[in-house]
This record gives C-alpha cells, sequence and structure tokens, in this order.
C-alpha cells in the first residue's frame, strides 16, 4: 500500500490529462450527475460592466462540483478494486462527494474528517452513508488516518484534488458552461473566472476551455488572505507550508505537484479578493440572483467586480463552486 | 375616473378568463419574463413522500411571479391609454413588477406604498423607476392615495389580483410547469400546489390547468393565521375584514370578488400551515435546492409536508412566488 505523500508524486509524473479524459468522464457521471444551469442577471452585468455567465455548481448533487470528480474517480475504478471501497480526508464537499459516489457505486467511502470541519458539512458526509473518522485538525494527522484505514481495508485514496481522476471530472465544469455560452447566436466566452484552493477545479476547467476555446482567458479567483496559488504561480515554486485564515473553508487548501503543473501552463493569473469584498459579492449572489452559495464561490465574482478594467465589456464565465453554508452562521450577521 | 372599489366589482362581471387568454398573455409577456427554471431535489422528496416539481419564481424579474401579471397588464394598454401611465398600490412585489413593466413600455409608474412595507421591497420600487407615493398602512389610506394619483394623471389603475390582466399573465406560470411536467416520459402533475393571497395566482394557474390537465387537483396554500381564503371558499362568502398577522408578506391580502369566483369553481381546497412549519420549510428549501425564496413562498411546501397521507406517492407541482427576502432577518435568526 503506498503511503499518502507517495501516492500524490505519482500522480504528477503520469501523462497529463486530455480533452479525451473529461469528455471520457463526462460521458461517465452523465448518469449520476445533474448539468447545472447557468444563470445570468442585468443588475449585476451592469455593477460589472461586463456579461456574466453564473455556472451554478451550488445545484450540483451534494452541492458542489466536487460531486463530479468524485463520481469520475470512483466509477473508473475496476470492480475489484472498488470493491475494497474508496477513503480520503476532507473538511468539507468532497468528503460528502466521495460518500455519495461510493454510494451509488455499493462500496464503501472512509472519511477522514479534521475537527475544525463546519458541522454542515460532517453532517452532509454522514447523511451520504460515509464511514466518519475524526483526526486533529493537522495535515499531518489527516494524512496518518487516511494511510491507516487504507492499510486496514485495501481501499482506494481518491484525493480532492491531486487526482487526474478528480481533475478531468472537475473539468466537466467547464465543458458545460462552455458548450452553453456557445450555442445559439453567442459568440462563446472572454474570459473563466473560478476559485482556486488546491486547484482541481481551474485545472480541469484549464484543460477544456484551452481545448475548445483557446482564445478564452483564465483566471484563478484566490481570497487575499490565502494567496498562496497566486504566489506559487508568481513565484514559479509550489508553496505548500501556509496556514490559510480565510472564510472560504473550500480554498484553504494549497496545490499540488499535478495542479501546479496545469496551471503553470494555463492561466492568465490569479486575482485577489479580501474577505471584505468576498462577503459583498456573496451577498449580491444571494440578492441578485436569488440562490445560496457558500463563501468560496463568491471569490470570482469578488475579484471581478474589484477589477472593472480588466473585464470591460467581455463575456465572462464564472464558477458558482458550491453552496453548502451554516444558515445559523452567515458572514453577515453581526 | 373610476374609483378604485368600483373598478375591482366591475372586473368580477366581465366574461372570466380562459386559456386563450392565458396562451395571449404567454405570447405577450414572452419577450419580457423569463421561463423560470423548474427544479426538483430526492432528498425533499423521501422527506414529502411523494415526487416534488418546484417552479422557482424567485428567479422571475423582480424575484417573483407578479411581473408575469404586471407585464402582461401593461403592454395590454392601447397606446393613448398607456401613455398615460399605470398606478397601484402595494407594499412588495406587485410594486416593483408594475415599475419595471412601465419601464420596459417606456411609461410612467405611480406605485402607492404603505409605510408597514419593507425596506427590501421599497428599494425595488424606487430601483425600477416608480414614482412612489407614500400612505399610511390601512386600505382606505392605500385606495384613497391611488385614487387622487389616477385623477391628477390619467393613469391606468392594475390591480395586483382583482384584475383579468393580471390573473391571466400569473397563469403562465402553470402553462410552463405543466408543459415541463409533461415533457419526455413523465406522466404529469396529479396535484399543484400554490400560496393564495389575493389568488391571482392560483386563480390563474387553476384556469391553466383545468384546461390543459383535467386530472391535476388544485390547492392553496395559506398561513393558518391568515386563513380568510380557506373560510371565504368553505363558508361561500368573501370574507375581507381581517387583518391577517402572519410572517408571509405576499399573503396578508384577502380574495377580490373575480379570485373567489374562479376559485370556487376549481379548487380542490385550501390547506394550512403554521407560522413555524413555513419557515421550517423556508430553511429547508434554501438548504437543501440552495435558491433564496421568501415566507410566502413556503407555504405551499409546509402544507404538504404537513400531510403526508394526502399527497403520498403523487407527483406534486409545487410554486415558489418569491425570493425577496431581507438578508439581515431571516426568521431563524433568534
Amino acid at each position: 500500500m503506498q503511503p499518502h505523500h507517495a501516492a500524490i508524486q505519482d500522480h504528477a509524473a503520469v501523462a497529463a490529462p486530455r480533452l479525451r479524459d473529461i469528455l471520457d468522464a463526462a460521458a461517465r457521471i452523465a448518469p449520476f450527475a445533474q448539468v447545472t444551469p447557468v444563470l445570468r442577471s442585468s443588475g449585476l452585468d451592469e455593477l460589472a460592466g461586463c456579461q456574466l455567465a453564473f455556472k451554478c455548481e451550488n445545484f450540483q448533487r451534494v452541492g458542489a462540483f466536487k460531486f463530479r470528480g468524485a463520481c469520475n474517480a470512483v466509477f473508473s475504478l475496476p470492480g475489484d478494486v472498488a470493491a475494497r471501497g474508496v477513503a480520503t480526508h476532507s473538511s468539507g464537499n468532497h468528503g460528502a462527494a466521495l460518500a455519495l459516489a461510493a454510494k451509488l457505486r455499493g462500496i464503501a467511502a472512509h472519511v477522514v474528517v479534521p475537527a475544525n470541519a463546519s458541522r454542515v458539512k460532517r453532517d452532509a458526509i454522514a447523511r451520504h452513508g460515509a464511514r466518519i473518522i475524526d483526526c486533529e485538525p493537522t495535515m499531518a494527522a489527516r494524512d496518518a488516518a487516511v494511510a491507516d484505514v487504507i492499510a486496514a481495508t485495501g481501499a482506494t485514496l481518491v484525493h480532492p484534488f491531486a487526482d487526474p481522476r478528480v481533475i478531468v471530472g472537475q473539468g466537466t465544469v467547464a465543458l458545460e458552461l462552455l458548450r452553453e455560452c456557445q450555442s445559439g447566436a453567442s459568440t462563446g466566452l472572454d474570459a473563466l473566472v473560478a476559485p482556486i484552493g488546491g486547484g482541481g477545479l481551474l485545472s480541469g476547467c484549464a484543460i477544456a476551455t484551452r481545448a475548445l476555446s483557446p482564445r478564452t482567458t483564465l483566471w484563478g479567483a484566490e481570497p487575499a488572505t490565502a494567496a498562496d496559488a497566486h504566489d506559487s504561480l508568481r513565484e514559479g515554486r509550489l508553496i505548500d507550508d501556509r496556514v490559510p485564515q480565510t472564510i472560504c473553508d473550500g480554498l484553504r487548501g494549497h496545490l499540488a505537484p499535478i495542479t501546479f503543473a496545469v496551471l503553470r501552463g494555463h492561466l492568465e493569473g490569479v486575482l485577489l479578493a479580501s474577505e471584505a469584498e468576498i462577503i459583498a459579492a456573496m451577498r449580491l449572489l444571494w440578492e441578485r440572483l436569488k440562490i445560496v452559495v457558500e463563501p468560496s464561490s463568491a471569490v470570482a465574482l469578488a475579484c471581478v467586480l474589484r477589477e472593472p478594467r480588466r473585464f470591460a465589456g467581455q463575456r465572462v464565465g464564472i464558477v458558482l463552486s458550491g453552496g453548502n453554508v451554516d444558515l445559523d452562521a452567515l458572514p453577515w450577521k453581526a
């Protein structure tokens, strides 16, 4: 059984995922995943000075894009491997996503959950039938607990983002968004902006977008207080030793070698927004689009609103990554 | 110029609206209104013990179904009549809807707003360019203020619900919902449940549903603390002298003669839910569908959840009427 870090390094060494892998993933997850709607708002367009197309992954199963990658990984496994179950560590949506994907395939899911995970996300992991293993909220404790469960069960690790099967699953988000925006009289997207944490979503979207719409510029959006991806790409070295503090609980992870490699080649840049700007953008999305999105989803709109000149007059696709939020602890509550 | 109450009585005497009028309205508002999505949730289906199809009018322009009726009324007016503008009284979504419809036609809208209207809804009326006329929060003061503005301007009254043009506009909600639920392998709706305040939405939906899907049962959903429609239909007389207290600010009105007449003939019954049940249902919709709906929208789900036997195993269409809510004053906040 491979230890956890060795598994991540190995993934960076395998062939880089391509559009064909994303198309395969789209077919594989089609029976299970939602084709989520794309919403628009003339009021938000006016505010932003550009035409926004919001890809609503808050409507995805388990309330986040994470279901796509987890589902693709689980249904990619050969039968005998799948039968031993899957395992991961997650403080959030990936855990629930893997739990549901495993349930749909009829196999076991073991999810290591750090003690600082939100109640709402912990409950979702349990509701979808995973076995929860508690651990201390450090990466070392998380890695050790996952290694233990894999040694004991033979389960396959499905990492939240450092896994090509997961990355190409997330890439189906851009596949659908580009298709929707290129249909009819539309001329496609000038730019695509997605939140960046571990980089799985944006890596998958980058691969799809580069292949299908080369002229579309690609942007990551990151909390300014968790700018590790921004700094990694600017400095050309993977920074993974910080402990980011941000309201965006989905964006506290660092890039992995595989996502760092994909994004270095494809990204125009990473934009930053303050915590206050993220909260204001989240509230705007609730008020204007009438949808529930979590803070991590709002960072892309926050970044676009703070740089009106960069996107002036453009058609901008924005990925709203998820909608799992504690309604008793909204950030604009005193 | 007719005084306000005479105008309402006259409407009851005109020919009852029919499916053809709703189809005409659908064509008339098509360039302006959204065809709103229908959402489903396997989790909510499990809770309710039936298959729910949620028609999401919170995604309609101005955030409520009211835009349909107001738009149909405004674009039904002959040019010379329209040129004198439109007027109404409204504490909420109808005012914003009329304001936007008038702006789209390039005519003036005068909206009488009682002092107890919510800040969010008042702001929306102003944002869409209406002239706001303040008044005391009594029906007498509202009627008098509307009569004054009509006398002074020659504007046409567009009542929130006691107007056949408005009723058939609202009927396009059911038109779209029935079409969506009858497409493909689906066998259509066994029941349709919509909130009832003045009865405009449900009257329009009843006319469309009786014509297109006679087997579908029709239900109103009303707060138990504002049961005037329930009591009116049970007792066979229009009760319009109560002052309902409910969190559902869109459902504090009474039936008018025209909506009473339509609903008497078509409704299976009016279901009731407590304020606590409505708030719980509203929260469920936010958590599970990831959408923002106002309390008036939640009453239909609340009624279905409290009577699991009545709808067991059925396909039930639920109209979510709007999404305009003050995010600083959520009902589950202490």
